[in-house]
């Protein structure tokens, strides 16, 4: 299943995308894509409801806002330099270990919302990304196989960063990864069963129509069911939380020269089978 | 007023601590201490049945368990050396601005539940630290009076830190500060009205009875309101999120030899006028 939001920000609606492209709204059979919704088993019910053809799923208001695919998780938990050409270009040697960061969880936005600028923000760059969403509890899982298990599903985030917020401000990256409209999720969460294979998926990013990343998550030095599993030995993830996987190179830091965000930009990526964003960048009072 | 809830965990009622003592439930009045509570005047609410003498606030079972004074936030918001003492033994210098971290917000415990050691943990670390609950949105505040006006109240909060996984595990300090049970926080939250100066709470923490931290909120490098108003430069702080301001000197890791916490230990902390908590520490499977 793809599973959508759709609405307004804060309000939005549960839906899903049917195989033929029509949005249906799915709000007449389960609440929002929320970790109480994965907790009790809100997966298995839309997949009986779209095996029965129920009707109650409709068709859902044309030219919808499309919003993130999941409320707004107890945690975003991210992973730094976990794909070898990123971690040379940035001048770090690839981490023993996943490296582990927090993002405020108020950053979510929708794949097609405004990006804005921080009001004292100079270096705002992109990151494409895989996004996993946990679907059941996850503390202290035996292996990759447990951990796939907690995996509901698969999307596209870009974990926008401030670069000087995050490296010349003075410790944790933290501080330059949770600006409000910092990441922006979806269109879709897709589930396990329509992802192959989750490390073979080609991923891309465009500024104004420029490629500047391009690779595929067989790239990633950890991949996702190891990620989970790993964080699952130091902190306990929750239904319905996030994971940003880590970007691989082309970061705008790294250019040489350096290339940065600003207002009037646009920024358009995705992942193999998981869709695309396009988002317009703004100022911080747009 | 201090604010309260009792009850298990999961499951707690709001309650008020009375002048007399007496635990009241405010549960037939307003909701859990949550972000909408704070969003919606629910501090006023209180306040106005308080003074009414309002009959709805009958006494509280005997013997309920008191839980955190909040629901688990959406954010738990850390600051690091921001005592000269702690940063001094600590080998770093005072930064130039406050450090800034995240902690997973389900580490958030009441202030007698038991604190568990991690599974791989050796290193087990306590932090006695003045907390600060967000009343309403924090985004771009003006100074440091709009950032008093966002505070909701203060409270007592041990900020328990796993120093292998923070320090040797790579990367950032999430990865030892979230494990499950390494946030209590409480028993009261006291709102501001009652906290003549944040920044004048001595306070202290003792391990088996040894005295191991004693310093006074006096001796933070920056101040809570300069800490909201700082945070809120960086990212959207929202109601019922929590900031640990950080610790004074006295942290088992560095003293010589070092000290760490052990199944079987007990810590207890405090600050004037904030209340005291008690914690056992446990094995991550009791």
């Amino acid at each position: 299943m793809k599973l959508v939001r759709f609405g307004d920000l804060g309000v939005e609606r549960p839906g899903l995308l049917a195989a033929d492209g029509t949005l249906l709204d799915a709000g007449a059979i389960v609440g929002d894509y929320d970790g109480r919704f994965f907790d009790e088993g809100g997966l298995e019910t839309l997949a009986q409801a779209v095996a029965a053809s129920d009707p109650r799923l409709v068709p859902a208001p044309a030219g919808a806002r499309i919003g993130a695919p999941i409320a707004v998780p107890q945690k975003i938990v991210c992973i730094g330099l976990n794909y070898a050409d990123h971690a040379a270009e940035a001048g770090f040697p690839v981490p023993n270990e996943p490296m582990v960061f927090l993002k405020a969880p108020n950053t979510l936005i929708g794949p097609n919302d405004d990006v804005r600028i921080p009001r004292e923000g100079t270096r705002v760059d992109w990151e494409v990304e895989l996004a996993v969403v946990i679907g059941r509890q996850a503390r202290y899982l035996a292996d990759e196989h447990a951990a796939l298990d907690a995996i509901a599903g698969f999307a596209v985030v870009n974990d926008l960063s401030e670069r000087a917020f995050q490296l010349d401000r003075g410790g944790e990256w933290t501080k330059g990864k949770s600006c409000e409209t910092f990441n922006p999720l979806g269109p879709w969460l897709v589930t396990p069963d329509e992802v192959e294979d989750p490390q073979a998926l080609g991923m891309w990013l465009t500024v104004n129509g420029d490629e500047m990343q391009r690779s595929t998550t067989a790239n990633m030095v950890w991949g996702a069911a190891h990620l989970v599993w790993y964080l699952s030995q130091f902190m306990v993830l929750d239904p319905g939380d996030l994971v940003n996987t880590g970007t691989p190179g082309g970061v705008g830091n790294l250019q040489q020269p350096p290339r940065f965000l600003a207002a009037g930009d646009v920024i358009e990526l995705g992942l193999d089978g998981l869709g695309s964003q396009r988002v317009a960048v703004v100022g911080a009072d747009a």
